[in-house]
């Protein structure tokens, strides 16, 4: 059973805003690089669909605490983990950090993100939330509460 | 005394993503825009450099509820206000409507964003926040409770 | 019949990167804004979808010249206009602007894109090319060679 | 002597748009990436600067030819290389692949890219072109006519 999962990634250039630092909103794409990369990692897939209807994970509510800004090319980890499991959505947790050169993590922010799975028609638009898959819940489980 | 101001904007299509809906990362830009809108209001800048400093606004928290997706094309109206005033931030409320073709307002989601007063050294990156300007203070006031 | 359209927009912090300047890739974003403008001025989709299958126009060709960069808050002018109209795509030329205080414009970038007319299937992704639709070129024309 | 430099990245999410792509303003975020890792390579700053000014690589002009779509997580191959080195501009060519899933690339895109050397004064905004640096003219070459 899986609850968490790490990604890497550098800080590119258009990620920056004229402050200097990355842009708060890039945060958030970070985050859901995380996201797919732990829906892989457990072989499932985060969308998908067919004629009728799109399945998908649309978000219904973030929070981000942001400690310390991030510069271009600096190596960013994620680490997103599931803090609660919903009839219809997932609360996940999330913390970035900056990995200084000798390697050492330095927390940046974190937050959670909560997500809804739907189904989505394609043309007439109209969302119906569904109850989480089985396929999913057979292979997460709610990091503990000390995590 | 000013505490609120409203900015409307079409959807763009970079805006959008392959679920066919505004990326939810730029709900988030949409307030940055009325921030920005609201600072000119004000005949204020919202940063400002000499060869020594940078003065502007980091964003320390953010939260948003979403509660129905924005198209491409959609008119999106941005209403930010004056949650608190504390010494050196800025707690923002904002709501985020689409205007429909008949002119009403559907809110689409809505939250808060926290600002930071700081001035950011230039070249060694030194960041330092301050007590908010007092030509901000003459200016702005915190938003009814009932807003 | 129609081959030129001009749009205004304000340069927004999240276009803006490290380097102070409006990023290269977001004079792109505003010319597709022009575009789109060009649509709806014609009373004609840019887009369009049924269950089977897509109509747009992906880009196959972009060729920009930046002559001056763009800072925050700038408003600038996209001025798009048909240069070529061929079996299956168009050819557009731009111009971007920046509009100054007293209101005259600095040319700050130039180019071409060519978007070609198409169909893709909603699933299979399969993407075919098509003749240009009969009501577009029923209101379009090609701009004049000293435009 | 370096003339050529390959990066690899996964198309994330917030990159694709409606159409159900990577918008193609994204592809030339993938060429900005190897352009950095290109002077990563070789040990040399992208950007620096003092006090008094910055130095860095403004755009001056590029164009892309698009061959075929990128989709979510595809894995891109962005080749960049040395086409002419002139007295303060660089001309980079650019090639952009997906890699199938058993290794082999196929070409989506191809280009050029020209980047001029200057000094920007960090206050009064002015821009001044400077000849390439000599600790860069000592270790580059151009790409062979035939690569």
């Amino acid at each position: 059973m899986k609850f968490s999962h790490a990604v890497r990634r550098r800080v590119e250039f258009a990620e920056t805003d004229m402050a200097g630092l990355v842009h708060f909103s890039n945060f958030l794409r970070y985050v859901e690089l995380a996201e797919a990369e732990f829906f892989e990692a457990l072989d499932l897939p985060l969308i998908s669909a067919n004629r009728i209807q799109s399945l998908g994970w649309p978000r219904v509510r973030v929070q981000c605490n942001y400690a310390e800004p991030l510069y271009f090319r600096d190596e960013v980890e994620v680490l997103i983990f599931v803090k609660a499991i919903k009839i219809k959505a997932i609360e996940w947790g999330f913390r970035i950090f900056r990995i200084e050169k000798d390697g050492s993590p330095t927390r940046v922010a974190k937050g959670t993100l909560t997500t809804v799975h739907v189904k989505k028609d394609n043309i007439d638009r109209g969302i119906t939330s569904l109850d989480l898959p089985s396929e999913l819940l057979a292979k997460i489980e709610e990091a503990p509460d000390d995590f």
